[in-house]
């Protein structure tokens, strides 16, 4: 009974060489789609270092189409193992228009659509305003031949809304492609606090909407960063199905009940009362009288 | 340094006398006030049982007006004590117009005002639609002599646009007083998950917020339903200060440093990168197309 699907999340550190992180990251999905992944997401911007530590415009070189070259080889691949695919790419959309954007490729490698990050962070560590546009084309959702998926990235966690915007247009999964981490400098204390918070909303978006989320993040060191790796999945009632270690590679498949979430939903019906007439004033940044 | 606060919450069981539940809970403000509390929050509809697991027109009987009788205790009482008062109520506002509601009383005896829960549940157990009309003057923010405190009543919990809005208000402290239990007919898992998740969307709106959430639930069992007391405090990085037993009445006063807020907000500037210009969605009650 239930509708199960597999998902694949692949947790890795980077290295500066662009081709090599592309072989290695293909080399992991096909691991996963040999363990029985048939949803499988990278992590954010996992096919260069985290470049957005500076603000260097060097780094403009690194973008590239999208669709463009790493799609095409990833379409290959999807079909060739009949997996979906969530990637995490830099785009070059115009001279001058650059994105932070995810692509869908469905398991008979039809690109599905992209998704372009609304929240950009710029924090020390952190300077993706200098990079990305905010994306203009709404919050998406793809239906694969496995699972309806929603993807939000990175920043985009700590924003109820988008979470709930994605739900809303019938997102089974929530994948976020992730790039956080620990600046050298911070104590431990700092640091559980900090990876405690990240996946407590996360945790928050899986219950109030009724959802999995799936948080795909990187690992290893990056100049004065540590990316915190503890990538992990949460069920509907924000339990969590799987947690992975903080400094190490990791390939983990986990199935999903989808029928979990017709379940909750009809037991829990947070959608049924929502008070839609009284939200307007979501749409203020601050609200002083 | 920093801008501390004592708040109280006040966790006990309640009994069919009215009287007895008021005098039980006025004993308990005096002891919370003696420990050194300045703001303290009742559980929802303190002064009965949770007539809301029956559906009887007798039931209105026990409606009051909001400020009326209770209130004007409560005044004298905040007065002498020099306390702010949260206490929630069953509110007659006319002839067949009753809310659930929450009244706001100053440490020098003003009625501040009053917030009307929004989202109200019909659930086997809790027929709350039966009783209350859904609140129609919109989220609250008081500004009371020690903080500036929102208020959202139970079943607000689980809707991340209600805490959003009340945030963006400029609550330094989101209340819920809450009555909340478990079947009896309910496994040790599904008790353990059901708490769990509603403890996690909670944190979610710390986290998103930036904000201290203060959970203030009933205990003991009702009829069929055992509440789950656990009432909680969590600070804006969704770390649990405080956490209750589940079968205990609890007296508690904790010590809340308003001035993170500002540290925790400056560090991690969510409200700045928030995308109003795309949460228009979020006014629809789902998006099929």
């Amino acid at each position: 009974m239930g509708k199960h699907v597999q998902i694949g999340l692949i947790q890795m550190s980077c290295s500066s060489d662009k081709q090599a992180n592309l072989d290695k990251t293909i080399g992991k999905i096909r691991e996963a789609a040999a363990q029985g992944a048939q949803i499988i997401c990278l992590q954010e911007l996992f096919s260069s270092l985290y470049f957005c530590w500076e603000e260097s415009y060097d780094n403009f070189s690194l973008a590239e189409t999208v669709p463009g070259s790493t799609t095409s080889r990833f379409q290959e691949l999807a079909r060739e193992l009949g997996v979906v695919l969530i990637s995490s790419l830099f785009e070059k959309r115009a001279q001058g228009v650059y994105h932070n954007t995810a692509a869908v490729i469905d398991a008979d490698g039809t690109f599905l659509g992209k998704y372009r990050k609304h929240h950009i962070p710029d924090d020390p560590g952190y300077y993706e305003k200098f990079y990305f546009a905010p994306g203009d084309d709404g919050y998406q959702v793809f239906e694969t031949q496995f699972a309806k998926v929603g993807i939000l990235i990175c920043w985009d966690q700590w924003y109820p809304e988008a979470a709930r915007i994605t739900s809303l247009k019938g997102a089974e999964i929530l994948f976020y492609p992730t790039a956080i981490g620990w600046a050298l400098s911070q104590d431990e204390e700092t640091n559980r606090q900090q990876y405690q918070a990240w996946q407590a909303v996360h945790l928050g978006h899986s219950v109030a909407n009724g959802v999995y989320v799936v948080a795909v993040n990187r690992t290893g060191r990056e100049g004065a960063m540590n990316f915190w790796g503890g990538s992990f999945v949460s069920g509907p009632m924000g339990d969590i199905l799987y947690q992975a270690p903080h400094h190490n590679e990791v390939i983990h498949v986990q199935e999903l009940d989808l029928s979990r979430i017709d379940e909750i939903r009809v037991h829990w019906p947070f959608l049924r009362d929502r008070r839609i007439d009284s939200y307007k004033p979501i749409l203020r940044r601050y609200i002083d009288k």
